[in-house]
């Protein structure tokens, strides 16, 4: 979900600028974790609200909307760490990817018990330990990763290509 | 996590009592489901703060404890139906089990996507759909089920001496 269908660190480059008036860029955190390149992010990602107000990835609705007819889809969404964020993590998918349901969302503490065909997600470590197909979704983290195992997607129009055309 | 961790119809049994005047007892709601033997019961779990009030199974605290040495424990919960109770479930599961860590928890729109080796579940249909070994949790709704696929337990003792002693 985050770093995939949520644009997270579009929100965390507005709200780090709020904080200490530098703007960041993606060029300035690249191969950074997260909360190497936010110190604050625990703290955003803790607070109730928050995941009411991360921008969807662009292209995500019209795409997984397709992928939704042809797959058999499930979002999967590392969240159980933050349990206060449960509740709006489920109303915003509701909210934005309406045509998804109640059935087809997980909010797990790992995802290597889920078993499918397919993973797109932004995290190295839950890829490398997926056993089906696997596309990483470019992020600021993953940009330094060697491409070598997994299928690299930048935007969800090659998520299109690769997966309905 | 329902019928299993948590003795959901212990409170069901208080709550309609309350509403209606009536205690009904195992014996009145055998075989029905949950909806069946209570009509409101979508309600009630519906309402936030409903499953911070449920009782503990009995016994089920120190066997999970115990098993959570000796097996890989992930607590699954069917709990995307209803998005405002995913938050205090997880508190209600850090409260009554503190052993068991954020990573091993999952609330699932469904659990036929889990991989894992042994299932404890009162539901047949989750059950079911498992490919390894099942146990089911005697609770009222599935007392009239026959047992031939399914390990039969009616207590928390029950799984110890089945996967622990």
């Amino acid at each position: 979900m985050d770093g995939v269908l949520a644009d997270v660190y579009s929100r965390f480059f507005d709200l780090h600028e709020e904080e200490t008036g530098i703007r960041l860029t993606v060029q300035d955190i690249i191969g950074l974790k997260e909360a190497e390149a936010f110190p604050s992010q625990l703290n955003w990602v803790n607070s109730p609200g928050f995941f009411r107000t991360i921008p969807v990835m662009a292209g995500s609705r019209k795409v997984l909307e397709k992928l939704n007819v042809q797959y058999e889809v499930v979002v999967v969404s590392m969240a159980t760490e933050f349990p206060n964020c449960l509740t709006d993590k489920q109303l915003w998918l509701m909210e934005h990817y309406p045509f998804i349901s109640w059935k087809q969302i997980v909010f797990s503490g790992r995802k290597d018990i889920i078993q499918a065909d397919i993973m797109i997600d932004d995290h190295v470590k839950n890829l490398d330990k997926f056993k089906g197909e696997t596309i990483m979704f470019t992020q600021p983290h993953n940009m330094n990763n060697p491409d070598s195992k997994h299928t690299r997607v930048d935007t969800w129009e090659e998520i299109e290509k690769l997966l309905l055309i």
